[in-house]
């Protein structure tokens, strides 16, 4: 079944609003294994309406229709579908009644033109509106399906999940399934390259989405049933822990800073942290994630050299001979850490965000980043700038790259080791 | 002049991500009175896109066609395009080595995929790429224009801002500009009620836009020179401050933060900041922005009640009788960061920002939010939970709460003294 979307409304197009519910519903029918080929978006115009619908329905089995099934005169969805398909519609009383009562309920006056919303497509299942007054309906002619939903976000979700994705459950013969791989460490391009077998598979397929600082890897697999589908998914995965190892972080995680903290509650282990450059941010991605509390001992941004000073105890003599950037500082900067919070790990990260503050020995993008655990610090400097001035992508880095030595050690305390330690 | 966007990419049509750049340009070329007419996103699949780009050729003067751009087999975007319209590519040596530098200096090796992207179509004007490898391209031929340009919104919106832009308004025999007003502290709709004449208005044209906590305003004008179109800018501006005062917390600034460290940099005032639920967000805002060094002080993370007490002298009394998420606290915690930062302004939040740790009397969404300065302590209890669990939204609110107070106090002190007190 080869399906599109076509958005109706003109704020889309004039940019006024996301079109959010092309996302929820593409994702949905993915995941139903409907193959959504096309997303369309157009104003609230007849003549440029009746174009793309005409086009679709010689394209795609499975229509739906968004939005333009209010009560103005600019709402045509339902109108030019039916037009379009040969269906004539008739007012429904039972509709009619839920809208008077909607109104009465709300102290508002009906105005006439809300009667044309309970217009039905002769033989069109009705889909209900939980939070408004349009319906939806559902529309089954000559081999095509329409399924026309409100706009809104809030009423079109829980029509859709409720009504819709039951009746497309019904009709599939197999079942999809997908996992996502998150990888961190390694760029898109030789990923791509290392898994150039893996991505050629048609079942379970291997698709590659780059993000910042990381990978994801979507595996999908189409069986008869869904713990087939699994099992499949499962073994793709095996194949690309064989090739990138520890550079997974995680299997449908949200993200890095949910693995770890998620790792430290297991582990039942603390972490402190303190930022010069990132500033807070490092803190902040960890306290994203409900439940931090129980893991989060406290967290520090010390920008000003006083403050390292003060707060966690640098040497001046440091300082001024190493400067704030440097390994040195680093490593103090953790230890100091450690003895205020009593955290079992303790991150500290001391860089150049930029866009000023760069020199020749020190360019914008040099960071360095140490983790102490049980009194060993571990402490790795990077170069992050991929083009001078990348403040927010530089601070995300190192963020990323901090949280990831976070999660090494939690998960292979090994690797400790054998890295930079003093 | 008729425009429409083709964005290619299968990660938005399987919903894996928002196709938020659609949107950002929609609402750039309204402004600059291009008439959009369709947005379409299609997979990375030659044949499918293809369609839909012939289609395109027909019906619309200019083209935008986002994304694919990249090094891997999957980006075809330009190869289609010009295969479309007979137009040759060719290697650019100055692009290459832009690529080739650009692996060096991040220490990775370049894959031969990554050449492709040094292929430029003849007569095209390159767009530079600050973000990332792959240049865009505008292309005329034939009466069309064709604008090719990254996916990601961090290459797309400078490459669109810096080299398009004004592109499209030396185009027109009228100049377009724009002003956008920042708002922060009235709801949308009550704003739209407020200023209902003024959004009449058809020159200087008022549009407004909800965002998370604020709204902005965007002021457009149409006029012979910039100079014509600027003064009737302005005079819109004039007439909205007389409604909205200090509301507005800024005019075409980036964001809150922003307006913030700007005000304490000409002002030469420091700021200092403790957290507990928004857990070094705050800090990370602040540190946004460069040169924030300048007057950042320090900022701490404090989300048990040991970290209060240790760090900041929160008396152990006032946590066991009134809590932590209390006037109090919050006052202690405030004076506690001036005596230990030495700054101009120390701000402290702390609150419930769930899913967990709501109770009766202090449902999740219940911030107090402290402003010390010279002594005095403004403190602020707001309730911003709009659906239960809404973590990021009382977060971020949180902050945005906690910068205007700053601001109000840094633009007018006299605000400070008819608020509460301690």
């Amino acid at each position: 079944m080869n399906a599109e979307i076509i958005s109706v409304g003109t704020e889309i197009i004039l940019g006024n609003i996301l079109n959010t519910h092309a996302k929820f519903l593409s994702q949905e029918l993915a995941a139903l294994g409907v193959n959504m080929y096309y997303q369309t978006a157009v104003g609230d115009n007849d003549k440029r309406f009746r174009q793309i619908l005409q086009n679709a329905l010689q394209r795609s089995d499975v229509i739906f229709l968004t939005g333009g099934l209010g009560p103005t005169t600019d709402d045509i969805t339902k109108e030019v579908a039916c037009e379009l398909l040969g269906i004539p519609c008739r007012y429904d009383e039972e509709i009619l009644k839920k809208i008077e009562g909607y109104f009465s309920r709300s102290g508002k006056t009906m105005t006439e033109n809300n009667k044309k919303q309970a217009l039905v497509p002769e033989g069109a299942k009705v889909l209900q509106n939980r939070w408004g007054t349009a319906p939806g309906f559902l529309i089954m002619k000559d081999q095509k399906i329409l399924v026309l939903l409100p706009g809104p976000p809030r009423e079109l979700e829980p029509m859709f999940l409720e009504e819709v994705k039951p009746f497309f459950q019904r009709q599939g013969e197999f079942v999809i399934q997908s996992k996502m791989v998150h990888v961190f460490g390694v760029g898109e391009s030789q990923l791509e390259e290392q898994i150039a077998d893996l991505v050629k598979s048609t079942n379970p397929t291997v698709a590659l989405y780059a993000k910042t600082g990381e990978v994801h890897i979507r595996v999908t697999a189409r069986a008869k049933s869904g713990q087939e589908a699994v099992a499949e998914i499962d073994q793709m995965i095996d194949r690309l822990r064989e090739v990138l190892g520890d550079h997974i972080y995680g299997i449908d995680v949200e993200n890095m800073q949910k693995a770890v903290v998620n790792e430290l509650i297991a582990q039942q282990k603390t972490i402190a942290t303190v930022e010069s450059c990132t500033g807070g941010m490092l803190a902040g991605l960890l306290t994203e994630i409900p439940g931090v509390s129980a893991v989060f001992e406290m967290g520090l941004v010390t920008y000003s050299n006083r403050v390292k000073n003060k707060e966690l105890g640098v040497l001046n003599g440091t300082l001024s001979r190493v400067g704030a950037v440097s390994e040195e500082t680093a490593v103090q900067m953790a230890r100091g850490l450690a003895f205020k919070s009593n955290a079992d790990y303790n991150v500290a990260i001391t860089g150049i965000a930029g866009p000023g503050g760069g020199t020749e020995e020190k360019p914008v993008g040099t960071v360095y980043i140490a983790v102490e655990r049980s009194g060993k610090v571990w402490c790795e400097k990077h170069y992050f700038a991929r083009h001078e001035g990348e403040r927010d992508y530089i601070r995300m880095l190192s963020c990323l790259v901090a949280l990831n030595m976070v999660r090494l050690t939690l998960v292979d305390g090994g690797k400790y080791g054998v890295k930079y330690e003093k």
